[in-house]
């Protein structure tokens, strides 16, 4: 039989390789049935003319993966123990069509901006209010790359061998320590499970919680990365309403117990403070109800007036709530460490979990995390972030003072972010989003900020603007172009109320 | 009234801290209940013999968190606004007895020696068959180093802005470039997801599919990380047995479809290669039955006699079958980078599902990699560990060879361990495991080793023997004390049969 192969001269690949993989397709296709012979190498180098020895290389790996079988003096031919029905034609021509499959439903986060919108563009940048960013300028590349040297020239084995599902030691240690300084929490190492940030924690409480047995209640409006979570979970969501002191503890039921989901330090999207009375009476109302509370800390460590409230978990002296921290706002999201710490007597249970999950965190990144906490760098590191995230916070509430008069803003006091309910009379915080951005200004309604609202009443009058990563002047500039935009959009929309006149010019 | 605060001067808190710790204790403890007043601090100063500034800071701190306030001359009080009721009593006297946990059953996996084993001592290292561990003298750290310099000085804001969930985009197509190279797949960058290893890419599988609704068939003997995952999950497990042509093909139920999971290459822990014949009937019993193939390709790079045999999702072509890929065996675990395949038109699904577990990897150990692939390292690398792997192969076989004449072995043509059947009459595996410790040689029975049997009955008669890691010299050593130890046990354990006379010495 004749072989219809063709080379390509110029391809990436060997004329080995093309022809190794011509044979099998046409075994594949059908189109050499089991059984059936091959021209000698000889032949079908000359007909093809090149070398022998490419074909005979090409044989033997046809032969090697078990596609042919050489016969002695008999000569080459397909495998006879391939299925003699045409496989590939099925295959590859229907679409998949398997099992049925669980497709979730689009999540935002704090990971991405929202599909909807263009990343910023490279040539002429927007200035951009998402949420959640530690300044780029602010990370400390010198001594961070310092720390990398140090450890990876003494890593040893540590490259290549598994460590602790759990994290690594030295780190959980220098966490615990931390935590006991910063956030009045006593724990031991054990109880900390280092993650990736903060959604890998909370993919290990609720793997260890019972989620789909118990009632889950939510902060309303609270953060969507959690509330899609426990609902791809199978949870039962109960939203309970935030005012200006955060969860409105009052509205949970007196009789029934479940897992409550707070953020307490800044509350997200509206950045209040759970007041020190609302968290001794969740605690005392978990301890009457036998519940569990997760108090994810995301950007605890950013208060401007005053130090940190001490955590749920300090309070409840390692009891009864799963506490969540992450490096992402405070040192930079792109190393991907984050840490839960669960309640004495769960830390065995948590580190197999982990191992179901996951086997841990990149050694080095952890390696050089612990020794930049125990030295002190990471306090110094805190302190100076904090100074900056409070002269772009004061810059951001003087620009909306100026432009536009007394404004309504939550979350000021803490965190990365505020909320600004816009002007009465202006459109929709996402016609508002859409037409920022057209003019350089990156704003973002609540439900395009990670932000979920189970009314969805929130979203339409306002915009959560983060401020960490901007600079002062491009926060001014930033404000005074959304004044003109809301200018313009309230001639635009009201031509006969506010403006008639120049309406018809 | 008079406060009883006591200090220790040596201790690492300062004054201030110990003051605030302290009467928050009392407040908390119900000592000090809402509304009674406190000392001036003038008056506690004198009594405790420290300085007013310390009190007042300490005091400012307590009015910041809340738990007292000042009148201003009437003076200052314990905060009003907090449940009258002592809280802590109640909250830290119980044990943990929130909502009913899922407590899961222990794993074993890659990342961990079994707990029962202790970890080996520093100061007398045992020559230690673990599986699946990449040699660590051939971590190829000094171009790693210069990698790491390279990336961290050009990283802009990568270090703190969050990435794409699913992977940095350098190394999806790095991958997928080499995975066409190396597998024989044809898959578009988005088709991969990068994961933290393995079994976080198995978790992402698992949440894609409805594991609680198809029957998952399984190898057996199979790997555990994977088989306790299913089962965590809810899955129903059907075994279906290993030959030494890999999984049973033949033994799938003719009618049923569901979920199949296969390590083909170098099937865990038997070490069996999936041949042709069978990765062909598998797919066509997929198509068939409208199934789902995981298939798991964790030391697919080495195979010591011709090339590797083309990957499942190769000759699927990218429509049912979901591939895991990982760094751990050919690189370094340490790195925690692995990766999922999932077919055509999954790709957003599974981005969306993957941002629900987690944000992705370290930026920087994916930019590293992303190069140490693209520049050609990475192939030069497996080269040499190839090499390497399979003197140490050779080694292991003659030195069992030489000891203990013919001996039953599987997996040898391929992968980092082989399974070695006792000789008859040898005791229990997990007898020599143990006994074999004492003598400085860490090996494994199956269950020990990371592989779940669903009879129990191929775990009392074999040893798993990693060998990738350990030097050709006391690979000798170890053998040659292991024959030494079996000599001695069979003596021991049948005295009058084999050795009668030395018995009554």
């Amino acid at each position: 039989m004749e072989l219809d192969l063709r080379f390509n001269k110029n391809a990436s690949e060997t004329l080995q390789e093309q022809a190794f993989e011509q044979i099998r397709s046409h075994i594949l296709s059908g189109r050499l049935r089991p059984g059936m012979s091959l021209p000698p190498t000889r032949q079908l180098a000359e007909q093809l003319n090149i070398s022998r020895n490419t074909i005979s290389l090409a044989y033997d790996r046809l032969a090697a993966e078990g596609y042919i079988e050489s016969r002695g003096r008999a000569g080459t031919f397909v495998s006879r123990a391939l299925p003699d029905e045409s496989l590939s034609a099925d295959v590859r021509s229907g679409s998949t069509n398997g099992p049925k499959l669980d497709l979730p439903s689009p999540l935002l986060c704090f990971s991405g901006h929202p599909p909807s919108v263009t990343r910023p563009d490279v040539a002429n940048p927007i200035i951009d209010f998402w949420i959640g960013r530690s300044d780029p300028d602010s990370f400390p590349v010198d001594t961070w790359r310092r720390l990398l040297l140090r450890k990876i020239s003494a890593a040893g084995p540590n490259l290549t061998e598994y460590g602790d599902p759990a994290g690594l030691s030295d780190l959980r240690i220098a966490l615990a320590s931390h935590l006991g300084r910063t956030r009045g929490m006593l724990v031991s190492p054990e109880q900390i499970i280092v993650t990736s940030g903060s959604q890998d924690g909370l993919n290990l409480i609720c793997r260890l919680l019972n989620t789909q047995h118990h009632p889950f209640f939510i902060e309303n409006p609270c953060y969507q990365g959690a509330a899609f979570l426990f609902r791809s979970m199978g949870a039962s969501l109960h939203p309970i309403p935030v005012d200006q002191n955060g969860f409105v503890v009052e509205m949970l039921p007196r009789d029934t117990g479940g897992v409550v989901f707070v953020t307490p330090s800044h509350q997200y999207p509206t950045g209040t403070t759970l007041s020190l009375e609302r968290r001794l009476q969740l605690l005392k109302w978990a301890n009457d109800t036998n519940s569990i509370i997760i108090e994810d800390d995301y950007d605890c460590h950013f208060r401007y007036d005053g130090r940190p409230v001490t955590a749920l978990a300090g309070l409840d002296n390692g009891q009864r709530v799963f506490y969540l921290g992450t490096f992402s706002k405070s040192l930079g999201a792109g190393l991907r460490v984050g840490f839960a710490v669960v309640p004495q007597g769960l830390a065995d249970p948590a580190r197999i979990v982990k191992s179901q999950m996951n086997h841990g965190q990149a050694w080095l990144e952890q390696a050089v995390l612990a020794e930049f906490i125990e030295s002190g760098l990471y306090d110094r590191h805190l302190r100076r972030a904090r100074k900056l995230y409070k002269s772009r916070r004061d810059c951001l509430l003087a620009s909306l003072g100026r432009y536009f008069g007394s404004t309504e803003i939550t979350g000021a006091e803490a965190g990365l972010h505020v909320v600004w309910r816009l002007p009465p009379g202006s459109p929709d915080a996402r016609v508002v989003q859409q037409r920022a951005r057209l003019r350089g200004v990156g704003v973002y309604g609540l439900d395009s900020g990670a932000a979920y609202d189970f009314d969805g009443t929130s979203n339409r009058d306002s915009l959560v603007l983060g401020y960490s990563s901007i600079q002062e002047k491009s926060i001014e500039t930033a404000i005074c172009r959304l004044h003109e935009l809301l200018h313009d959009m309230r001639r635009e929309f009201t031509p006969y109320a506010v403006f008639p006149r120049q309406q018809s010019a």
